[in-house]
């Protein structure tokens, strides 16, 4: 790779293979999706291989289904989009699979009342935090924390207009995931801080849950003057 | 005021007067600044109301300065703009002055080190939420959290291009202050959610300085698809 020029330069990653835990689940499948349409191969992961290959037949010849320990064991790139109750069991279960490799957390812990949504406390901070530190030896990004998954599977919905914030302490691994967004039509990749600074995006999800009640939308960020 | 139809139908607030706490700040004096160029009458705090006039000299004809028991007694509605340091100590003293009206939070409570800024924890969960517990008696909502003192302040700046992201639990409350931001050019004022929902807002500006300094800008939010 070469050296970055400015904040907007970023490396091909046209060639990354991409798996997805908790593939089975609306974002880990919207996500697949998308990323198959952009041609990367993608394995989604699941605690049975059977589902997992179920959930991969829909979504298109790019895609397919394997446990989650194939699914973060042989992609290039893996994509964290468990649910938060499961999140640090299945990290920990993966970590020799994950050594050595950009994992991409894109869990919002969140818990849901009658008034709607609000943030969950997470021990470590976040749950990009706490993949961190269950993963010493991965390089963890923070990301696709805002995407809609129903915008992700509606085959009538084009281009993503959103911007994904990337979060991480690692420069090459969070201009890779940034590049990776950039993959989907309509979406950007914005360097948006390290990861202890990931909670706020986290939570960030419960507004815009906020918003979409109110509004009836599928509320999404762009960022200003970048 | 009539009744809503859509969650876009805003009050007229052409009329109201506006206090801002901590005005001689750069927050608070951009925003005292804009508010009077939309045409409205500002009246900028400060513990010294010289201080408050010498910097209300600077801001237009229809900004005049006091000290913050005038700024927050007389006018409609109370922009709260002061340092996080003094945040509880200034609204404790001011309750009486503020009760029944509707105050406007816009403080970040961060923290800064060499690695950039960082939320601080807030025992409250966050300063709006502090505001509602010291001021009982007040409408408490929050917003103008993201707006870059400096583009407030640049005379060759017309429109703010950004959304303000406005919080709290009084629906009528929170439509004044999304109708206030739609008097300052560029700006949309949008429901972000409830007061419990405030941290990770005011969090984000943590995010945005972040951003700021990676791509040398003054980055704001717009929020998609409402």
């Amino acid at each position: 790779m070469t050296e970055q020029k400015t904040p907007y330069d970023l490396p091909d990653v046209s060639g990354l293979s991409l798996g997805i835990l908790g593939g089975t689940g609306d974002q880990g499948k919207g996500l697949a999706r998308r990323f198959g349409m952009a041609g990367h191969r993608v394995t989604i992961g699941s605690r049975s291989a059977e589902r997992a290959e179920q959930a991969a037949a829909e979504l298109g010849p790019s895609v397919c289904g394997a446990d989650n320990a194939v699914a973060a064991g042989e992609p290039d790139v893996v994509i964290v989009a468990v649910p938060w109750d499961g999140h640090r069991a299945t990290l920990e279960s993966l970590r020799a699979e994950l050594a050595g490799k950009i994992v991409v957390d894109c869990v919002n812990p969140l818990g849901f009342d009658k008034q709607g949504a609000y943030p969950l406390t997470v021990e470590e901070g976040s749950a990009a935090q706490q993949a961190a530190a269950v993963l010493p030896d991965s390089r963890v990004v923070g990301a696709f924390h805002h995407v809609s998954a129903k915008l992700l599977l509606n085959p009538e919905i084009d281009a993503m207009e959103l911007d994904v914030l990337v979060l991480g302490d690692d420069r090459e691994a969070t201009d890779i995931v940034r590049a990776l967004a950039e993959r989907i039509g309509g979406m950007r990749g914005i360097y948006a801080g390290r990861l202890r600074n990931a909670h706020q995006v986290e939570a960030f999800t419960a507004n815009l849950i906020s918003i979409n009640r109110r509004y009836k939308a599928h509320a999404g960020l762009r960022v200003t003057d970048v």
